[in-house]
């Protein structure tokens, strides 16, 4: 609808969102598996669960909004929650996965119809509505929609930084190179999750930050 | 996740889509009308519902997709379900637009975060995978997302029809004005939901057209 | 080319641009009016003249970047000083209009291939560049590439001002329209290119600002 | 302008284009190569020179469409001409690429902000009015803008081959691994210049294809 009057309504509706100049981009970690190669990726994405669900919690405590950036799987259906609920039926390879990583019911979903999670979604105005101007990158692959969402944010000029162990590929030789492409290529900074908190701290040492969008 | 083998996998387990030359993309009708302005469309979009749910089910009937776009009231979660579920609440104003115009499970849903149906969506990657060179646009309001959608698919030169008696506004003077500007300024074609019949019709007069994308 | 170092070399040897929080579009001025209607355009165009050209004169003055978007004809060779040649040439019913409002060469210029100037160009880049918020927007014509323009801008949630005298349509009664209609359907501010200044002068009447971007 | 006089006149004004399902997109060959490791790239460059310009003569002849897509190094002055004056000055380094390479009146030029060629600019319009379907890449840097337009010419479905022999990098490491990655990645098809004539012949070998879009 929206008129103007429908546009300020659904604002005035709408949660009101604590603003934060940095946000968490998960991609893609809602994924049954379920393709050639699928099985090389398990393993590293266990692994990146180790990191990535506690560091989603600390960041989403530290009010920074977390944002799943998911395949939408040609559903076409504008609907993240039966993407979840496919991925984690029985046997479905993602399950462990998607299971840890379950998202909160005040977190963001963007689904996505191809590899870059800026590419025909709502992730621009997101970010916008939100304030960010920092986004901390994770999820999978390494070499492919974070590596290509990542080129996307660097045109767009955000700040990036992608987290090296929140991360994972289908070997560690693809999700090596491409962090070392990000580094000399495009400028992007690449650390791992504990390095996110001393960054930060070390920023403000006084005064740890509390508030939304500080870590 | 989406490596060739990632996406090609997603393309697998999609539902087989039948592929149309023809869709009908409807704007803005899960609305809980609960705006300034509100009361005065209801009536508007009653009359609307009246011509449009009818034409709907004939186009499904035919194999034409029916694309809902909708504002995602700022919700920013991916969850039509949920803005569906809000609009058809008890003593919500928008309730019988919504319940009348319910989408069924083989529907497409596109949530927009602005006026047009094309900005920061996935509408048009929704449009290639379907096939779809002509658009027959619908909802409300008419001067508002309708016009500015049927604009933005002007520029992406899709084939424009609106249907004036499946839009509605909030007088019936922004609502003719809206179509009349359409007419002038982009050579858009405006008819009722009845001459989508009789146009089909006409063009393939000995065999009446069946499959997908046929009206 | 463009590896990182390509592109801050790029940027070094970039004319260093002031930042202004303020931009001035100018749309589809340098237009050869050789089209059905263009004569009923010219003298409204006239009357634009006279007020855009001293305008953006001061603008200029006061460091405000001008920003000439303007059709490409369809000739997609991202040559503006072409067209420019071609509208001016003798006996080309647009020929005053596009002297009056010539551009200099300090002046940024952005082609775009339909009626938006968002739409399939540069501007939202060049708007970041220079660290624009609010956009003053004049040009031809109202009810067409300024008005679609001043809907994306909107979209994009730019601060807009449409300067009422500084555009010019087929007809009156299609100017008022469009202006109407950004005033109620988008809240768009609509002034003369006089109360500019004093919109200006009012918000910080001690010190005159003189620095880029302040009016 | 534009209102729909002026966009049909504006076609009307338009050079006739011949349509064409191939194009020919070369990319940031008109460089000044005026940066940090610039020197290594050069030698690559004189030697994709002696394939890529003998490539384009052939193509130019067979009537596909040659586009020239080109950093705008920070100027946003939408002149091409002005980029290749600047880089074929005295003593520029990228002068032997950018007169070799040359670009002749019927070809396109798209002036990019970023590294993409399909970032900001008009590159979608304009195939979309040359009817392409299939891109033949070339240009520099390999890895760099070349590799990133292949990813975002993949999202937006085109059938891409990438011409090895035409592309240039900093070192041959950087060059092999885009194109390996391109291929095992995206699924893009890579070979060199000759193979492009021996692929299109094998498909049509008893009538060679001499009109637009046919090589």
């Amino acid at each position: 609808m929206a008129k103007s009057g429908a546009r300020s309504g659904g604002k005035a509706r709408a949660t009101k969102e604590r603003r934060s100049d940095t946000a968490l981009l998960i991609i893609d970690v809602i994924n049954d598996l379920e393709f050639p190669g699928g099985e090389k990726v398990l393993p590293w994405a266990l692994r990146m669960v180790e990191r990535l669900g506690p560091l989603a919690r600390r960041l989403r405590a530290a009010g920074v909004p977390v944002i799943y950036v998911n395949d939408n799987f040609n559903h076409w259906r504008s609907n993240f929650r039966d993407v979840y609920r496919h991925c984690t039926r029985k046997g479905i390879r993602g399950r462990p996965v998607a299971r840890a990583l379950k998202p909160e019911p005040r977190d963001y979903f963007v689904l996505k119809p191809k590899h870059s999670a800026f590419f025909a979604t709502s992730l621009v105005p997101l970010l916008e509505h939100l304030g960010t101007k920092k986004l901390l990158m994770a999820g999978m692959a390494t070499n492919l929609c974070v590596f290509f969402s990542a080129h996307d944010a660097h045109m767009h000029e955000y700040d990036i930084t992608v987290l090296s162990d929140c991360c994972a590929a289908e070997s560690d030789g693809d999700h090596d190179l491409a962090l070392d492409q990000l580094q000399r290529f495009l400028g992007v900074r690449v650390c791992r999750a504990d390095e996110v908190k001393r960054t930060r701290r070390a920023r403000r040492p006084a005064h740890p930050a509390k508030g939304a969008g500080r870590l």
